[in-house]
């Protein structure tokens, strides 16, 4: 899989829910399913010069959003610094509820 | 301030970007800076209900927003259990290194 793909299918996970159903599924299909286009153009009937479309689109708009809001970069350097956290935790001997809290704070950013 | 306008201004902070700049500049005048429908509407040079419709209009699109992202309800639980190990820092005895890490956690979600 290309780097390339690996962020548009994180992208997916983030923003997916925004893009309308169409779109949503296709990107899904082609990025976490590796359904070729010809396959997703059998499924949801449309020609593969119109799956291509919708994927060019629907990538872009994962992108604005992305621009806009910057929430794989915001949660990425979060989880990071967590993971960091974790690890000093791990460590180190700290209160029981000082390292359930760093977990529970890794729940939160999955 | 009523709690109503406290939760916009705060959707606002987290999904102004994606409003256009007239929906966005509108609702931090009114929410943000205080002033009446009336003032906005000699500012930007619409009539009132103009005024007031786009405020609905915008309103509307953030909590569309936060229905599809969560991000207000996300980082409100994130910022409190964060909140809670930083205090348990201060209590306890902790290395300064994980001390630092929960303030860098802190600051990422400002």
């Amino acid at each position: 899989m290309r780097v390339k793909d690996l962020n548009i299918s994180v992208l997916l996970d983030y923003y997916g829910e925004l893009l309308g159903d169409r779109k949503r599924d296709v990107l899904g299909m082609y990025y976490n399913e590796d359904f070729s286009l010809a396959e997703i153009s059998q499924i949801i009937g449309i020609s593969r010069q119109g799956v291509r479309d919708v994927i060019k689109k629907s990538e872009a708009d994962l992108f604005f959003y992305e621009e806009k809001l910057g929430l794989l970069r915001r949660f990425s350097a979060l989880r990071e610094e967590v993971d960091r956290a974790d690890i000093l935790c791990k460590q180190n001997s700290v209160p029981v509820e000082l390292s359930d809290s760093i977990r529970r704070i890794t729940d939160l950013l999955q």
